[in-house]
Parts: C-alpha cells; sequence; structure tokens
C-alpha cells in the first residue's frame, strides 16, 4: 500500500516538533529512478500557500525527485518570508540528498492558515526523515501527513507488472484552516510526465474534484503523481488512466467516509442532463446546500430542498419534469409529490440522492457529507 | 407600524387552522385606495412556488387590491392543483370583498415544501379574515404570517404628510423548508406602479439581496410594495425611494437578527474594490464559508478562512494586497499576518468583518449569521 507499494519509492515518516503534541508531522518520499517523472494539479484558489506555489514550478519542469510534506502548518498567507520557509525546505531536502536538485523537489504543507512554520525544528526534521529512509515507509509517510484526519489513508492498485499506489490526508474537505488535501501517488510504470499529467488531470476531475462536504476550498490542495519507471513496463495509456483514476478514487472516498463530524455520506447522482457541466453543477448545488444537509443529518427525506437547490442552478431543465430519488424511492415526480417519503428508510450512513434532470443524457455523481453539530464544534474550537 | 400605519389600508392576522398548532396562519392585507398601485420583487430560484408564480402575473398589472398571506404551507412543488390552489385562494378573496377581482389579488405562502395546503380549512379562514379587517390589523397580519420566526416583525418611515410601512417574516434566510421571506409594504403616498417599482427594486436590492444566512434560496420570496395614495401627497422620488429602502433595511436587519439558531450576526464590509458587483461577490463568498461562520461562532478571529473564501472568487485583487480587520483589528495586512490576533474581542453578538480588496473605490456590505449546533437541530428536525 501507500507510496511505497511501487517499485523504486523510499518514504519516512517522523516526528520533527512542529506538532506541539509529538505526533508525526513530517513525510519525505524519495524517486530513485531510473525515471523521474512527475505531474501534479494544485488548489484553484487564488490565494495559494507557499509550497503550491513553489510546487507549481517545480512540476512545470515535469521531474519529481522528492516530495517533503509537511502537517502542523499550511504555511499559507505568509508573505515573503513563508515562501522562503518552503525554498529553504527544498534545499535542505537536495541538501540531505546526494545529488538532488532544489528545483526537483515538491513541497506540500498543511494546518493552520498565517502562522509560519518553526523552520528551527523542520530543517533538523528533514535530516531525521532522509535517515530513515525505507522501502516500506509509505505506511509511515501517510500518517506524518495526518491533521484532523482519524485514520491515514493509502491506496494501491496493481496491473500487469506495475502498480499505482498513493496516500492522502484531508478530513473530507472539511479540515478545519481549510488546509484541507494533500495526496502523493506513485508508479513503477515507465510513463513520461505528459501522460502522467493527462492521466492525472482526468483520474483527478471525476474523483477529487467531487468530493464536496462543506463548499470550502483549501489555500494548499496538492495531488501529486511520480513515475520511477523502475518496473520496466509501458503500460497502455488507457489502463493506466484508469488505475490511476482507481486510486483517487480509493482514496478521495476515504477523505469522505472520514469526514470531520460527518454521519452521513451522501451519493448525489445527476442523470439525464443535457450536458456533464450541467450534472456537475446541479450536483455541487445540492451538495452544498446546508439545509439539505441538515436534513440528511435528521434523516428526513426532505425532497424539497433538493429542488429549491436544483433551482438555484443554470442547468438545462425544466421545473415541471424534475423528478427525484432518495434511497431510490422517487419523493419527487415531475416537480411535485411522488411515492410517499414514509418510505425511505435513511438508517445507514450511506444516503443516495439522485436527481433526474430530464433534459439530456449525461451524468455526473458528487460526494458529500452531512452537516452536523459536531462540524460546528470542531470547526468552532479548532484554532483557539 | 406595519402595513395598517399608512392611510388606505386594511389588514388582518387570523388562525384558519392551517397550523395544527392553532397559531394564527392567515393575514390579509387589502389596499382601500383612491390608488391601487403595486410593485413586487420574487425569489430568483427557478424552482418557483405557486403563489409566485400566480402573484407575478398579477404584478404584471401594476394593480393590487389585496394580499393574502398564509403560513403553515409554502405550496412549492405541488404541481397544477397546488396552482389551482392558489388560484382559487384569490378567487375566494375577491368573493368576500365586494368589487375585487381575483386579477389583482396578490397570493404568498410560506412553510413546508411539497405538501398541499388544506383549502378546506384555509377558504373559511378567508371570510373570516375578511369580516376581521381593520385599520389596526397590521399587527395581527404580521403576527399570522410567522413561521419559525421568534417575533413578528415590522417597520415604519413617516415623512411629510406620507409614510411607508412594512411587516416581514423570515428566520434569517435560515428558515426551514426554505420557504424563506415574505414582506408586504405600503405607502399612503400617492405613486405610480413604475415609481413603486424602481423604488422597490433598488432597495430590495441593498438590503433583502444583501442578507444571507446561509446561501440558501427561497422558493417563495415575495416582496410587495402597495400604494394608497390616501395622504394626497405627492412625494419626491428620490425621498420616496429612501423610504422605502429604509423600512426594508429595517426589516432585513430584523430577519438577520432572527436567524434560527445564530448567535452572531456578521456585518461583512468589502471596500477598496474595482465594482460593486466584486464587492458584492466577495462578501458573498465570505458570508456562505461555513468554516468561518463555525470560527466566529467560537470566537475565533480565524482571518485564514476569510482570504480562503476571497481566493475563491472571480473579484480583481492582487492577493499580495489583501487586509482583514475583524472588529476593527487588522489582523491580515498585505495577504499575511497583521494585528495581533488576540487583540480581537469577540464576545458580542454583532461582529464586523472588513476585507480591503485594494483594487479599487467600490464597497458593499453583506449581513450574515455564525453556524451554529442549534441551526444544526432546527433544521434537521423540521418537517418530521
Amino acid at each position: 500500500m501507500s507510496v511505497t507499494a511501487a517499485q523504486g519509492f523510499l518514504a519516512a515518516g517522523i516526528a520533527a516538533g512542529i506538532k506541539e503534541n509529538g505526533n508525526p508531522d513530517l513525510a519525505l518520499v524519495v524517486n530513485s529512478g531510473p525515471r523521474l517523472a512527475a505531474a501534479g494539479v494544485f488548489t484553484s484558489n487564488r490565494v495559494k500557500a507557499a509550497p503550491v506555489r513553489w510546487s507549481e514550478q517545480v512540476l512545470k519542469g515535469g521531474r519529481v525527485s522528492a516530495v517533503i510534506l509537511n502537517s502542523g502548518g499550511a504555511n499559507a498567507c505568509t508573505g515573503p518570508l513563508g515562501f522562503q520557509d518552503t525554498h529553504a525546505t527544498a534545499e535542505k531536502v537536495a541538501e540531505v540528498l546526494d545529488g538532488h536538485s532544489a528545483a526537483e523537489v515538491a513541497v506540500a504543507s498543511t494546518g493552520l492558515i498565517g502562522v509560519r512554520l518553526p523552520m528551527d525544528k523542520l530543517l533538523p526534521g528533514v535530516e531525521k526523515a532522509a535517515a530513515e529512509l525505507t522501502g516500506h515507509g509509505g505506511e509511515k509517510a501517510a500518517i506524518a501527513i495526518k491533521t484532523t484526519d482519524s485514520v491515514h489513508k493509502t491506496a494501491q492498485v496493481t496491473k500487469d507488472g506495475w502498480t499505482v499506489g498513493g496516500m492522502a490526508k484531508g478530513a473530507g474537505m472539511l479540515a478545519p484552516g481549510l488546509a484541507t488535501m494533500l495526496a502523493v501517488l506513485t508508479t513503477d510504470a515507465d510513463v513520461p510526465a505528459e501522460q502522467l499529467d493527462a492521466a492525472l488531470r482526468a483520474a483527478t476531475r471525476a474523483t477529487f474534484d467531487r468530493v464536496d462536504s462543506d463548499g470550502c476550498m483549501s489555500t494548499n490542495d496538492t495531488v501529486l503523481l511520480l513515475a520511477s519507471g523502475a518496473s520496466g513496463v509501458v503500460p497502455d495509456q488507457d489502463a493506466f488512466a484508469e488505475a490511476v483514476r482507481e486510486v483517487c478514487d480509493d482514496l478521495a472516498r476515504q477523505l469522505i467516509g472520514d469526514a470531520e463530524g460527518a454521519s452521513k455520506d451522501i451519493r448525489i447522482e445527476v442523470i439525464n442532463a443535457a450536458d456533464e457541466d450541467d450534472a456537475v453543477e446541479v450536483g455541487r448545488s445540492i451538495a452544498r446546500n446546508n439545509l439539505l444537509k441538515c436534513a440528511i443529518h435528521g434523516e428526513d427525506p426532505n425532497w424539497g430542498r433538493v429542488l429549491s437547490a436544483i433551482g438555484t442552478t443554470a442547468a438545462a431543465f425544466d421545473p415541471d419534469r424534475l423528478n427525484v430519488a432518495i434511497n431510490d424511492v422517487w419523493v419527487c415526480k415531475n416537480g411535485s409529490v411522488g411515492e410517499d417519503r414514509e418510505l425511505v428508510d435513511m438508517r445507514y450512513r450511506e444516503v443516495r440522492i439522485t436527481a433526474d434532470l430530464a433534459a439530456g443524457t449525461e451524468s455526473a455523481v458528487i460526494w458529500a457529507n452531512d452537516l452536523t453539530a459536531d462540524y460546528v464544534h470542531e470547526n468552532s474550537a479548532y484554532s483557539s
């Protein structure tokens, strides 16, 4: 599992003292080749953390030899000095790993916004992590990037002679401080950077981008895919893209399943949309409706709130032709009362909402969570 | 106060039995002229309740002789039969009020979506309300349109010989069932429909439209302005528009102050925006950020969440020039750490967030509420 499932990768996870409670907080992933191809996708938030701005530059070269990730601080909104901290971190990694260049070291950070990282602890931590690098360090690395995650998240898909593995952190896009999601995927397949990029963008678009627990967009979101080529196998591009999608999907589902304070995982499928963009827009609008999220928490099949959310979108539909099912009971037909809402059984963690726009043939699935008093408690007391 | 403060209006509020608990649930407002001019603004939700679709047609004529409003049921997503119920209600009002036409009777409903109204109770209620019409019935009418409102809401502005009064219901745009806000304003000023329309649109744009407690948009929102001309005074158009704005602002503030489950009223002022649209977009993004709303609830001046919300917008700004104050302490300067966050005193109900985009000279104010466990409780148990 994790980032060391594929050949050609070493990893470590240690406690550098960035977190005051002494928990692991620094992870290092090293690509030992022979190939150093890489691709990355980053938050679309215009307020970007220093490590995101750094890593975006690194990834433009299509080569990453190492990734250093810290929890315990997002290094976002920290100004020019925060960017210097990121730069110094990459330089330190290049220094302790013989023969590496800082320009090929990606950096990712997660934690509270607006606080400088304790570099007096982080830089010695880099040395310690480098000393502990092993071909079985993936799980420790996954543990070291946790913030409010209750469990660490790893995934793996193995095909004919090659593997895609990965780790992620994020408490369901609900992470306090908004430094939400980091993920690193590795593969020993022999794939050039352009194909990694295509596979990663297609995969994240249909997985991480469709997880929407609270509509809040992080300053730090980072997903990286590194290829070592160590298997010597050049996979079929479609098969490779599918494997990357599977690992991303697995990790994305683990994020939703571990969402802070959530008691329900909500699968929102929009069907019969005029196009995929419409389906995604409607799915997101439903996913972000606080009143509906409260109703789901209360196990109340309140389909009126689904219709009201659909009504705020610009998607193609006729209000009098909308149909909505909750857990497969079509409680709304033709924009009005449908089957008896008493038939809806909402006792289980997974709740399925199906919105039929009756406007075409496209569809999309968005995953969300309910809104709970626990969410409020966790997120009202984080930085204090 | 309320809709009978202006001359030429009668009102009543009674218990028709629509609400099972026996509380008042039916209000009637009658314009006895001599003028019957009227204007209205309605929800922009594409899923519109039957009474909204009816009243939009009525208002096209610019004349309204009576408004019938019920709580206890939104009559939204009720199909053709629901629309027939609205039509029958207007016909009943015209029948019991001698000389009225149903085509000049506006209808408004509020309550749960997706449930037919009990017409066997509502229609006899119209007769009862008509029998109780008085020139002092405004407060009773305001009480009869309450749903989860803890108090009824009325307002009044009197100028040189003429008055604008009004009533509203809505628990801060947080109302369960999404049938959120109804408001009726009346004036005895002698103003034609076109000027009423201009004044009302300008007023709602800067008041009701900038109240954003939970980002949820109702299927039933309706704001009506009726003029009787009974004062005989033709006011200056600017003075009249200002009076309408003042009444709308007063009522809008009362909605925020009575928001379900809220413990804080959040005044978000966006300054130095390139244009007003940018200011409103940024203000709304901040207003709708659940993580920030939780932080405010926890009296945590978590400015990173403000920056993250700004970063999701398309407004003109440079991330490195953003400044944010919370209760007048500039905790973020130039996109980075500013004054000591410990200086921020958040013990009081009103919290002021100032976001300086450093991109121009325009500004806007949006009012919002915090997100609380009480909000979750109220909205997870409403329709069950």
